[in-house]
């Protein structure tokens, strides 16, 4: 990265400025490289295009250097551009002109479009699968702890009756929204983009159903320069759908973060999970959810990130569009990281389950004892007034039991409902 | 506005900092209030807490209000702090006691959110209903124009053949992929929030089984908490969506903003669309496209805008998210009005026919010709090596047709396909 | 606004959407436009392109429609596109042909851009003063309450010794950093850019030096391409300038409306600063600040949304900049706002001044301590361990006293030294 | 990065997740750690609490590991969290105990603080210096060029006469105003904030004048909670400062990658700043610009993330702060190689001199013709609907020169006022 103060020759320079870090990204789509190149080989030699020689020897080695993605071997050496001249290069060491033909028909730009779909396609699948488990504990979560009261706050005045059964499982039920975007973004990754090559098509006669069905696509992208377009459309979408989801856990973390400060003392985490100062001695920080907010607010800027890069660029292909890369995935790593990290600490909290005794939240029951009154006969207007009164003057005592009973309110917190949503979204 | 400037007395200057422009802005969700709290009030009526004839009563007087709305002569007086409490105040007037009786078991916040959920959903479905019918006419075009050719550009450098068949097709399959993000956002706001009151129930035994099924709701969101928070994630999901949208219209009119200057000359859209200069009489502007473009892009601003103002706030109502509707009421209007000006403008454009008789264009056949001999049999990086030298040397001449017989290229668009597509979504 | 929905005829659709709310705020610039008006004409009358007649008219006219302005009394009708086609009418209409002269040698882009600068620059520095009267009050109030001790926090955790004296005055320190880049904002708008005409100067021998003087310009900008640029650039500086202020008063506001929680109740406001609940009897709520809060956040995206209007957009005018206006003046006018209620509400507030007793706060003092031990001659990280201990055992008694007296500490606040950077900036 | 996959303990994920890419991204700001770790030194030992043996080891063993740094042998192993724990070991190490005393009244916080503001402060003065010699550059360039013509464009239609000379140096002159703006951001940084401690400075009297001397910076912060609310604010401000430079350098990328389409063909770059395409043997793609121009487009996003990570955090270390480098210090890499990327190009560029040939740009002369009817005593108006007319009948001819004379005006350029300008800013 520093290399560029240190006066390298101008050809070594545009040759850094114009790969950047493709090759360290490129790791991550490898695999993916592998495989499409594996599908567009048997779609040539079904065409014609490849010999069944070119063709054995082409699956043979492809699953050779699948392997060596799996095991962490291969490597990107600084001669290659990118993944896919990599993945030639070696092809065609290890098996000669056949290597150099899976070539025909593709051009980078289909390379990377079809790559980035099956590997976004694969992220967004295991964080979908990651909120659905979050989600699930949550709900055992509110289950357990249903009957802990705690106060509810609006304008972070202390206003009525909560509890964190409530608490948790709204966070659940709160998931699902963002499980609509990320099914969303699902659906428009999972169309086969194989067969745009350069973003307008090819005079070979391809065969792209075969292709879309081979990568195990939902459709295709019929339209080769709609396919085309989904560089840029297809990280955009995946982008919202994280950022959907990135909100609700940095909120999450948020509250988490305050309910541990001193000043409100409702639940704490395993110490593992904090850490200390490296001049109070007193300190037990809650790092870990700092971290989850902070990794999830920087998400959040993602789509923005994405759409300056790709905003009014004409139709077709830019390079400014290689940069996709680098805003998403390292986003996708730390939304998946976030995700793993509040599944495992949110397993571990602790709860105070006495935070009602203190005197300060007497006042949260009074709109309970209000409409109390108003269930009564009294008016609203003339209740409220009542209440307000006692309170002024220091009259107003407090059960401290909450009787609300409908649909999704403490005593009524339709666990179930939510879980059955959860699970069909 | 400048009222700011004129040394008014502090109450009245709190007054107006607090109000904002509130009451403009509620006049659009003034008829989801009156319907929601007609809901509200049988509700009340069914779990006895009004009488038969505060019920007849309300609903008379309801319906006289949503008359006066969908007139036009229903406002909000300086008086009022917002829709609201104009409508009580108005109910009171009339009815008496019975009107101050709507708010038992809610609270501003409930009215708002039930409200919000009421109007983002109507005019989601009236952007889904306009996209649709956007991308349906795209491929009418698409098939009309199929066999009139356009050049293809990659690093906005003459590429290869396309058509406008292509072109116009390509937008609408790419409107496909954000219908599935407004379906998304169909999905999180089309859940009944009411009942939430202040954002963590109430004492009442309210029934929101009924006013989910009166008022339409797809289902309810169960949690009261989760209620509460939609407020910012409705707006928010809203946003993707139209951000979603937004960006494929906003590329669509750079296009033709680009293709109707005189160095492309590809398009030209009637004159009654255009706009001239005060000073140059020779021009003809594409200012609808260009403020397209530009209303277009101002949205996908907005879920960055809404994200600051939610982002790190702790769960519970905040007044900052009153400031949230400033921001979605016009982004829906500018994008609604967008979308119905591109519905128009694009039924009537003027194609350049003959677009690729310049010979500048003339390279755009050379992979065509380079794949040809490849089917012949050459290899590809023999064949790459032979057209780049016949270039060099002037010797290049193109065969001005194209073979591309694949799955949505040019002579194999698969508009129904496509078509089938946009029904489903 | 709701008009588009109501089935209009296609040319006033037409021109509603090209016109937008430009009648509306275009009031806010009106003033500018006269004045600009009036210097443009003296300097045509100069080069001998209107006679003395006609300036004599000119004059007179543009001062009564100044006045009218200034008196609230001029509107701009529906029949005209923009105030400067209004303003060329009336004067038209009052002084005939010569009132059409004036567009001589300018186009509207020209008499937008000179209006804007003089608009911004007016308002910069309306902010700038505000600002610095809210950070002068703070130093005051800093100095006021230099004695009153606040737990200071890192992860929102209990850590060290703090005061109000600290927390008013690092405010005002930070509002220093912000009036530099109101500085900078404001050396991109005072450069005259009249002259500059559709983009590209004027044929005419036109006089720029005696507009930049007459209009009291530190320079110009001397470029006719460059201060076309300007357009979309004036404003984006402006914005990261209110952007740049906003971060800290909102901050400010988070930390206020933290501090009046009950669960810290160190601060309260006046109750005209406050509001109650529509449910909730005892409630005060701390909205003002909210809403500078939210109010602010909301400021900060106006750079990314001017950054999305004008991004990729080649050199040249575009109707997109048109939309500019739409952003900047309402978040001109909040930010405005938000600054007067500060300065208003933080004289007013009252400050709980036990705050440092309740227990809970002892450990504040546990470095104070160690490091006591560390001056005694132990080591730092004996002296760490044995406050550590200390601690876990329930032995530790804090001496509730600071002895900080460094430069920017609790006892040597450096006032006079941050009221100098103040004036100087 | 993959690790998270691979079922790893949970101590050590909790490890990763904390330290994040800190090691990496902390070897750039190593070498300004080391020298304000040994100004501290030399603080602590001048107010007595190191001894001399003490410092001389320090300054010597500091000494050897700048030369480490500066050589790139320095590395940050696993074991360490960051480059202050391994520098505090590797003293350790090498000297002992003295090494442990370094710590002394400093807190990681300060330590990052100060470092992240000596290093702001370098790279600010190394882009200052990039975009004054681009500028100047460009400058140069303009005079070349000052006679060959252009079309100037309005809404992408041709619209008047420009040129080259106006072109170059309009971004020169547009460089100027960012300029403003990396000033502001150097006043932010160029104030020493270390004493602060964890937020909340010292008991230890240490001598923040010393320190501010010895580092070289302007000022300090004074107040201790201001210099630590400059954790997000200097980064903010650098933000912004590199968002101003690179949304100009964007718009000139853009420009630059029209003007190389075919359908403009005004310029031309080094074949050895375009690549080809892997299946288009007549490509020359102007991908350095393109590259220029996302990046640059990218920047523009990072205030976003910036303001997202910070925004309604109340004051107080959290954190969230240290995600801050991971966004600016690549944003930081990626200016300054593109404007060394455009400072290289933009001398090797070669012009087409013969554009205004083509018919289609007659037009942009119609204005000019205009004028000159005015001058000879036409009224504007008339003038106008003349040369409309003679548009419309095709009997439109001409003058293909200009007489714009004007200050910044086609033939009076006033690059020396430009120059001048530059110089003072």
């Amino acid at each position: 990265m520093k290399l560029w103060d240190k006066g390298l020759p101008t050809d070594q320079k545009i040759d850094m400025f114009t790969v950047g870090n493709d090759r360290q990204l490129d790791l991550v789509i490898a695999k993916y490289d592998v495989r499409a190149t594996l599908v567009h080989a048997k779609m040539l030699h079904k065409i014609g295009l490849l010999s069944d020689d070119d063709i054995a020897g082409i699956e043979k080695e492809l699953d050779v250097l699948a392997k060596e993605i799996e095991e962490g071997v291969f490597l990107i050496e600084d001669q290659f551009e990118d993944v896919h001249s990599k993945i030639e290069f070696e092809l065609t060491k290890r098996i000669g002109d056949a290597g150099k033909r899976i070539h025909t028909a593709r051009s980078r730009n289909d390379q990377v479009l079809v790559a980035m779909h099956l590997y976004l396609k694969d992220e967004l699948l295991q964080i979908k699968s990651q909120v659905k488990e979050l989600s699930s504990n949550l709900l055992t979560t509110a289950e357990k702890y249903k009957d802990v009261l705690l106060p509810g706050y609006t304008h972070l005045q202390i206003a009525m009756p909560s509890s964190f059964g409530l608490w948790f499982s709204a966070y659940a039920e709160s998931f699902i929204d963002d499980l609509h975007f990320v099914n969303a973004a699902l659906k428009v990754v999972d169309q086969n983009p194989l067969g745009s090559a350069a973003g307008y098509g090819s005079s070979f006669p391809i065969d792209r159903e075969f292709t879309t069905k081979e990568l195990e696509f939902e459709t295709l992208k019929y339209n080769v320069v709609a396919a085309q377009m989904s560089r840029g459309k297809s990280e955009k979408s995946t982008a919202f759908a994280m950022s959907s989801v990135a909100g609700t856990l940095s909120k999450l973390a948020m509250d988490v973060c305050l309910y541990m400060s001193q000043n409100f003392d409702f639940m704490s985490i395993p110490s593992e999970f904090t850490t200390g100062s490296s001049i109070m001695p007193h300190k037990k920080n809650p790092d870990v959810f700092e971290l989850i907010r902070g990794k999830c607010n920087k998400i959040q800027a993602l789509p923005y990130e994405l759409s300056l890069l790709t905003n009014n660029l004409p139709s077709g292909y830019h390079r400014d569009l290689q940069l996709l890369k680098e805003g998403v995935v390292p986003a996708i790593q730390d939304l998946k990281a976030s995700l793993e990290m509040a599944i495992y600490a949110l397993k571990n909290v602790t709860l105070n389950k006495n935070i009602l005794n203190d005197n300060k939240y007497d006042y949260l029951f009074s709109v309970d004892t209000l409409n109390e009154l108003v269930m009564q006969g009294m008016s609203f207007r003339d209740a409220y007034v009542k209440i307000g009164l006692d309170i002024e003057n220091g009259d107003y005592k407090p059960e401290k039991n909450t009787k609300h009973s409908h649909i999704g309110s403490i005593n009524n917190l339709c666990l179930n409902k939510i879980e059955e949503k959860l699970k069909q979204v």
